[in-house]
């Protein structure tokens, strides 16, 4: 008999050579139906695997990350053998899982070429595959063994990749009438996958490297359950209605010019107001919690981040140093706002009470990035940082990291993102050489950051060993409107820059100390952050935020005199209203507003004019019916809007 | 006779071989004495010299460039008749006038140095040769005459000089034993001169090329009273009082960190509250005047600046180009913000009902300057532009500038600028090809600018040939409290970027036209305009701007929450207090934020607690026995603070 032991703590005994599958099946019926693979002693396991001899045991549904994980690389093998059925003689590089589903790299037979036309057929053959529910069998081999079996099949992909293999570590996987190259683990049958979805094509390299072979990447996803995936191609089509960069484009937000050069935004009138907005507003916060507001340069001496150390990390892979004409200087663009910050810093002396030293900037960063990976604002090579640097002393850590989450929670909540979890990266325990700082502050800060953290309500999870080596962190990941996560916020401790740059005050002892520095961003960039404002709330900005809250829309020419009584009425109430009085049907001036997501309209005509009511619709409701409101005095109509506002900002 | 004609139009009669010097004493003995030089048919000349023909005439006194040009000049070669009597065998560079006074490049003899302990020798010396007054004669030489005169001497200098002119150009000017190489024209005696200061000492290249002999430049000024002399060392003191960098530092304003880069300045939080303060605030007079914000790179793709013709003028000399990593592509820092702006405006299509389509930013732009021409913040490598480009058509050029003179004429006000002139530059009317754009748009538009600056009542000196290339400008001189110039504002007509960018819109007539394009900016940089404010106000900002208006100073610990009391009901009123608790006596406190020159000081003690009442003390005005304003309500401070700072938005 062999113990063992679950994730609650307790224990159970079977006879040796039991797998994951039999101890889920003993636990509950209906547990084994929904399990996909297991860790047995922190390594991820097939659950038809037998177990031997002690273990702790994790067992895994398609939730976790690591069912997801055997699940779609099991649905990635079916893919490849109906490929192969279909294509035979078609060579296989990689297959592995991906955020949202998996990929293969395929070289089909020469002269043959893959098209969007045949995923019908590769889908179709794929869930006859699957409804075959062939078990998928897992073996240990030689790698002679493994390098013989795909000479013979004539796969120089895999060949290459075994020929880079230890021996005693090779092993296959196959399911029906394909062999392939694994380290597992998958399901224990094909049966699993109920619904699969062939998505997209896409060239890639053989190995990443543009000197060798293009091969087709073929990317799907596949559900243990039809409706799952049902949801998924909605969340797609709903994804891609408020792709950033589209709604970006109708909104009149920001746009790229490739004479500028691609990944350099430029950010149209309607963007910057939006921008500006979400600047003026988070420095009004700022101000209040005693933050000070610095400009720095965008470029800084070479020197700068040799000595901070950024030079080493940026400067082969990012943008190239400025050279100028005379006395052999040498300047970069910015990557990071740190080293500026510092030496605004070190400007003047501070004694123990002038601590914590709150310095805040927008500040615009330029960091190379390769042409294929840029995407609209989510990735750019030029980006503003809503950054600041906390000064502080080793008994501030605490109380400032309260005072930052807490900063957070409001934003993200004054923005509608209710919804996110937070994540504590602290030393690996078992190796602490390779951190800076001493071992005694280390201890302090994790502690501070932990207790602060939940002090303040949340639930972090803790993560060892992924501490940066210059200091512990705590970040926030919100999840969108469409369950997508970003990660967003995030507080770091620092030791390696107060270090490097020699920063110093005077204590209470009145020998000189060196301060703990913390870097925090809560929007991130602006741009990303834009990026993710638009995608979650589907460029209806929340009422506070948006350029234009009101239009109005006269029904004809004669009530635009109305219109502009109106718009001065409103303007007393601090809203930001318009007027479309173009020589248009109301139709069509209703619509082209709709679209320009301007959160309510007003409809002013003759019934309006006399009475001096307004009628009020609201944005993006029309079609239900729910859309109008009707009719209302101005000061009723200002009084809703304030109260909507506020419930941004309330508790 | 000639017949004279005077600048009125009069015309006079006199013999030929009539003076300047003789009209001005025919005309009023007074003037005569006070005239220095005199302009023959455009030509400058000496007084003493014999008019042989009809000519126009203007006579010059010390009030203008031209007679100051002839005062300092003869000064530079008495200063040098002063130092060769004195270091026998001293070599003379070139002696011109400057802005305020006039230099001389020397070489004492082999191992003689001058310094400042000698400046009250020269001094003397030279009110010694004005006393004596020694006539000036001008005598034309033959090229050979003069080489045979300054090998004699042994001045190789002079020699260089002389080897580049034409023979049949070359005049000598003497006095007393000096005899210089000179084109005039001089005073007639050296009795004119009645005050002089010898300044300070620097070293300068022969012929600014670095490469050859540093020779000692000596700078001096001369007046023709005593009395301007003495006025003129107050305002230097004075100026050195209220130099950007001094005053910058005592306020704590900005920082310049070797590390981080010369004339790379980092704006510390009470400068940058200051710049956002101005910022904000033109931002909403933009916005009023339907202007559109938005925000670009600091970088552009290399083909931008060629296209625009930027990398053309500034390639070579400015900073060098970015490469990247991969790709081979280039960028650079951009030297002006109008590349990015066009690129902007082409992102949409235009019809003649779209324009005017006003654009505006600050713009961070990026230029290299010498090292040795650096200097506070009037001479940077990175600057902030508010910076305007307009789009228009050529109707509308002049409404487009009568609305931009207005807010530049509003904003100078406010900041308490009321003394200023402007210049209109117009094309060479002798040749119209050296410019681009049709005759037909150069005729509209000078005459727009004209009709538009008469119109709103400036009084513009024009220039003819000072024109760009691209197009005529309007510029604004503002004169600071002590009297100096600083170039400001600029309003640019360009015809070259529309046409190298090929911009168009769709005019009534349904045909495309190319839209003219307006440059302009207010500050000019913000980094200047703080620096001119501060020298303009001492660092005493207008009420409105500065960042902290009042300060409270409780004379004890007891009376600390009474200021915090004082403090909220300030706020109430919108005016931006501190308090000072430093356990700290009063009089400390009150000499501490004198120096922080915030405008309102109010002292807290058991008066005031007792009678809810304040004693208000203003800045600066302590010393004279004025600064206490007395005990008031501190309803009827916020009144008083409220009428102060509306002085400034009033007509």
């Amino acid at each position: 008999m062999i113990k063992i032991t679950l994730p609650d703590g307790s224990v159970r005994e079977y006879e040796s050579g039991i797998t994951g599958y039999a101890i889920a099946e003993s636990i509950n019926r209906n547990l084994a139906k929904e399990v996909l693979s297991v860790t047995v002693n922190d390594e991820l396991w097939d659950l038809t695997r037998e177990i031997s001899q002690d273990s702790s045991i994790i067992l895994h549904k398609f939730d976790d990350k690591e069912g997801k994980h055997a699940f779609w690389h099991t649905s990635a093998h079916i893919m490849a053998e109906a490929i192969e059925s279909i294509f035979p003689g078609t060579k296989f590089g990689i297959g592995p899982t991906i955020e949202n589903g998996f990929y293969y790299d395929i070289e089909l037979p020469e002269g043959q070429l893959l098209s969007e036309k045949d995923f019908p057929k590769i889908n179709k053959r794929m869930l006859q595959l699957c409804q075959m529910n062939n078990p998928i069998k897992r073996s240990d081999i030689t790698k002679a063994e493994a390098l013989k079996y795909f000479k013979e099949k004539g796969d120089e992909y895999k060949l290459e990749l075994i020929s880079e293999l230890e021996d005693g570590t090779i092993t296959l996987y196959s399911q029906g009438k394909f062999t392939d190259l694994c380290k597992g683990p998958h399901l224990p049958a094909t049966s699993y996958i109920k619904a699969i979805q062939i998505l997209s094509l896409a060239g890639a390299y053989w190995r990443g490297d543009e000197t060798r072979k293009q091969l087709t990447r073929v990317y799907a996803i596949s559900f243990p359950k039809q409706k799952m995936l049902i949801e998924y191609l909605e969340m797609l089509e709903e994804a891609k209605k408020r792709d950033h960069r589209k709604v970006g484009k109708e909104l009149e937000l920001f746009h790229f010019s490739p004479k500028v050069g691609m990944g350099l935004p430029l950010w149209l009138p309607r963007g910057t107001e939006l921008r500006d907005r979400l600047e003026l507003w988070l420095t009004a916060e700022l101000k209040k919690r005693n933050h000070e507001m610095v400009k720095t340069p965008h470029i800084g001496h070479v020197d700068l981040y040799k000595t901070s150390g950024h030079y080493e990390k940026y400067g082969a892979d990012s943008f190239q140093p400025i050279q100028t004409p005379a006395e052999g200087e040498a300047f970069m663009l910015k990557p990071m706002n740190c080293p500026h910050h510092v030496e605004i810093f070190k400007a003047r002396q501070y004694s123990y009470r002038d601590l914590p030293y709150r310095m805040a900037e927008f500040g615009t960063v330029y960091r190379y990035e390769q042409h294929g990976e840029l995407h609209g604002l989510t990735r750019v090579r030029c980006f503003t940082q809503d950054d600041a640097h906390v000064f502080c002393r080793p008994d501030q850590v605490k109380d400032e990291f309260k005072s930052i989450i807490e900063l957070i929670i409001y934003v993200y909540k004054s923005l509608g993102f209710t919804n996110y979890k937070t994540q504590i990266s602290l030393r690996d325990p078992e190796d602490k050489t390779k951190y800076i700082g001493t071992d005694e502050n280390w201890d302090k800060a994790e502690k501070a950051i932990q207790e602060a953290a939940f002090e303040m309500g949340l639930k972090p999870t803790i993560e060892l060993g992924e501490a940066a080596f210059y200091g512990p962190k705590l970040d926030f990941i919100i999840k969108d409107a469409l369950g997508r996560s970003w990660q967003l916020g995030t507080i770091q401790v620092d030791y390696n820059l107060p270090e490097r740059f020699e920063l110093e005050y005077k204590g209470s002892d009145n020998l000189s100390h060196q301060p703990i520095m913390l870097h925090r961003a809560i929007f991130g960039s602006m741009e990303r952050f834009v990026a993710v404002l638009i995608e979650h709330t589907a460029g209806k900005f929340p009422l506070w935020l948006t350029p234009v809250q009101v239009v109005l829309l006269p029904v004809s020419e004669k009530y635009n005199d109305f219109a502009k009584k109106v718009l001065e009425l409103l303007k007393n109430y601090d809203i930001r209203s318009k007027i479309d009085d173009r020589n248009e049907m109301i139709g069509r001036k209703i619509r082209d507003n709709e679209l320009q997501r301007i959160p309510y309209l007003l409809i002013l005509g003759e019934k309006e004019a006399e009475s001096g009511n307004i009628s009020v619709r609201k944005q993006g409701e029309g079609d239900k019916g729910e859309g109008d409101i009707g009719s209302m005095s101005i000061e009723d109509f200002a009084k809703m809007i304030k109260t909507e506002i506020n419930e941004y900002f309330e508790d």
